[in-house]
């Protein structure tokens, strides 16, 4: 085996390509790096040797089943809707299979013909999902070794920006899909607190938050994300009472966020009708009330009472009060509002980013509770080297890498909670600087 | 031409299937009334002459379409998703199509094959829609005959109760589908105001409420209800400054109803886990935050801070803060939040159900403005023979009498907008009572 196909170059891939690059240039591997844009995947490979580039149209069927063919492993960092079907051509041609996305449904359904073809498939290898399934099972199951019952969970991820460069009132930038983050929690949140279950539908989400500190870097807030009671018995803590896992934001984001989500700005069902050259202000008047007198602040004011100043410049420096006009007209209100980010939120050449997770533990024992808190911090270089495309990529190429090296005997469909998963995959990222640090209390 | 088969003999087939079985008789026709339940279809014809009572299912393809075959024209009274199905077999097989439900894009998708057949296939012959359609064309036909110009129409509809048979705090019973009245809303309303568009997110819908007054009946609100802005054009006023079609509730119910949508209970997108033998209070719990000490009913007060007492008292009187188990602990909010209400909301057998609607038009011409409200009021005689059995199947019935009596020349895919339709069919609903009033100013 030493042929690895890698598809989409997009910008998650940096240090993917980087890293297996160089592992199959000293492993004389090959690696096929292919994108829809051949310019992009050259730049990405740049000269290096066991490597090369070619053009494809993912959706092509017989071009992408030809290139799968000519491969022993395929890494899938498409869209996430094609990672099934890339799935099942590794399937019928008999290659192994890697992703850091979620494990779907139809991926599940795949789970007992991989293992009778005695192949690999392993999904959510990236951050988050990824890196937060690794270092949390490390420390539940080291937990469970010393006969410790882990009695609440709760664990944050954010894709933020490092302080220096966090020069909007926001403190945000777009440092991955912008679609995602404008429709980020658009699903009932689920989790369990004290034993109780507990649901957030979408529209008070942004208003259940957390207030998290990291030492040295100040304040974040946590809201919950998506379902979190099917991780109890994805780490194996079906009795636990406590179990959340949630998305981090700089303090205050939520608040002004919910701004958005309150007025249906963020609503991706409905396409708006509104004129060529609307401007932002308009954009927000089509979701208040009409008033004779009142002006659009004034009239948002009594929308949302609990408009504070903060929350007011947000909003402002983007500019919703001022004649700024739309850069796009035509669509629901989710890619009005996307538009007008890209313009304010775009990630400049000199901008780093910062992932934080926090995992937070409480374990019962005969000698009492005993609260954990593990966190990672990690500072993106520039916008093309990001902590984002770091943290996905390493993850994922050390376990291809490790794949290949035959150190990973497990067969079948995965995801990294396995000590044999783990243990060399976190023990590689420390050697590149992604590294928990654990505290006590 | 002189069988009618009537598809569904369910609640709001009543004064459809009276009707025309007198019709049937004086006539020389025949009805044919196919349920699944036989016995239902037996106990609504009772012995009357002209008339025959089949079992069908209605996903059984063969045996619908035997008895489609065997008549001229058919009436779907069947859930919406069967409407085109049936209207599918109609085309194919030559028969004349009627129902009182919405013109769906995939019957739309028909009407040329329809109009080349030389068939008749009229929707949105009911009551909303149907009769608001039809009082409302007249009034704007009229206007436009004098020259007028509809700058303003807001219409409101609502299926209430009596007066005397107001006897729960919410002033509401189920007088149609309950599941239709729990999701009622889900999707974002769209209207304009003054030329400025508005678009309502779902959980905005029950703040955004107009007060209306019915003299004698006392206050009323009104809520947007779903896309206004496309019946611009079915109305013939595309240049309209003002148009807003809305539901009624009685004062106050959208103001408690709008604690559930808040909270998430109505969501029917999440399925719960929650334990058999839990209280409505626990889950009402389940979309509170958790808290240490507070109780469910303080949690509720900081949750929703407009909560007053006329929407406790709603809530309280449901048996959210009492030890009351939930009649069905497996499904979605939605499905256990309608599991309770069918309970506290079922009509009873001497209940008199109430249909309201209130057309409110501003008109401009050359004598300045012009501001005309017309309402209708219907009451009920009993559960059985309710307000919205009589509206709902009235002018359906009307409907094929007339096209079977040859005063319908039309041929085509329609909507009751035309005078053609609306005329004879209005005169007729007046001779039973249904009938608007006319108020300027």
């Amino acid at each position: 085996m030493n042929t690895i196909l890698l598809l989409g170059a997009g910008k998650s891939s940096t240090y993917l390509i980087d890293y297996l690059a160089d592992s199959c240039r000293d492993k004389e591997r090959e690696l096929i790096l292919a994108d829809l844009d051949l310019d992009v995947a050259r730049l990405r490979l740049g000269n290096r040797p066991s490597t090369r580039a070619v053009r494809l149209d993912s959706a092509d069927d017989s071009a992408r089943r030809a290139l799968v063919a000519s491969a022993d492993l395929v890494i899938s960092m498409l869209p996430a809707a094609m990672h099934p079907v890339v799935a099942k051509d590794c399937l019928s041609l008999g290659k192994h299979f890697f992703s850091a996305s979620y494990e779907s449904a139809e991926m599940k359904a795949l789970a007992s013909e991989i293992r009778d073809k005695g192949l690999f498939f392993l999904n959510e290898c990236g951050l988050d999902p990824g890196i937060d399934h690794m270092s949390a099972m490390k420390i539940i199951d080291a937990a469970k070794a010393r006969g410790e019952e882990i009695v609440s969970f709760k664990s944050y991820c954010g894709g933020l920006l490092a302080p220096e460069s966090e020069d909007n009132p926001w403190k945000y930038k777009f440092t991955w899909n912008p679609r995602n983050v404008v429709l980020a929690g658009q699903a009932t949140a689920s989790y369990i607190e004290q034993g109780d279950l507990k649901y957030v539908p979408y529209h008070r989400l942004f208003r259940r938050v957390e207030p998290l500190v990291f030492p040295g870097l100040g304040d974040f807030e946590g809201y919950p994300n998506r379902d979190s009671l099917g991780y109890r018995g994805v780490y194996g803590l079906e009795g636990i009472q406590t179990m959340l896992r949630g998305t981090l934001r700089r303090a205050g984001y939520c608040k002004a966020w919910d701004v958005f989500v309150q007025l249906g700005m963020t609503d991706d069902s409905v396409q708006l009708g509104l004129p060529e050259g609307a401007t932002l202000k308009e954009f927000l008047n089509a979701f208040l009330p009409y008033h004779e007198q009142l002006s659009v602040e004034e009239k948002l004011g009594e929308a949302i009472p609990e408009l504070d100043f903060p929350t007011f410049e947000k909003i402002q420096w983007l500019g919703f009060f001022g004649k700024r006009k739309l850069p796009r007209t035509k669509g629901s209100p989710a890619q009005l509002l996307q538009a007008v980010l890209e313009e304010d939120w775009e990630l400049q050449p000199e901008d780093r980013d910062m992932i934080v997770m926090k995992h937070l533990f409480e374990m019962e024992s005969n000698q009492g509770l005993r609260k954990v808190s593990s966190s990672l911090v990690c500072v993106g270089e520039d916008s093309i080297h990001t902590a984002m495309a770091k943290t996905v990529g390493l993850p994922l190429a050390v376990a291809v890498d490790l794949f290949l090296d035959g150190k990973i005997a497990l067969r079948g469909l995965h995801i990294p909670t396995c000590p044999e998963l783990y243990e060399p995959i976190l023990s590689e990222l420390e050697r590149w600087g992604i590294r928990f640090e654990e505290v006590l209390g």
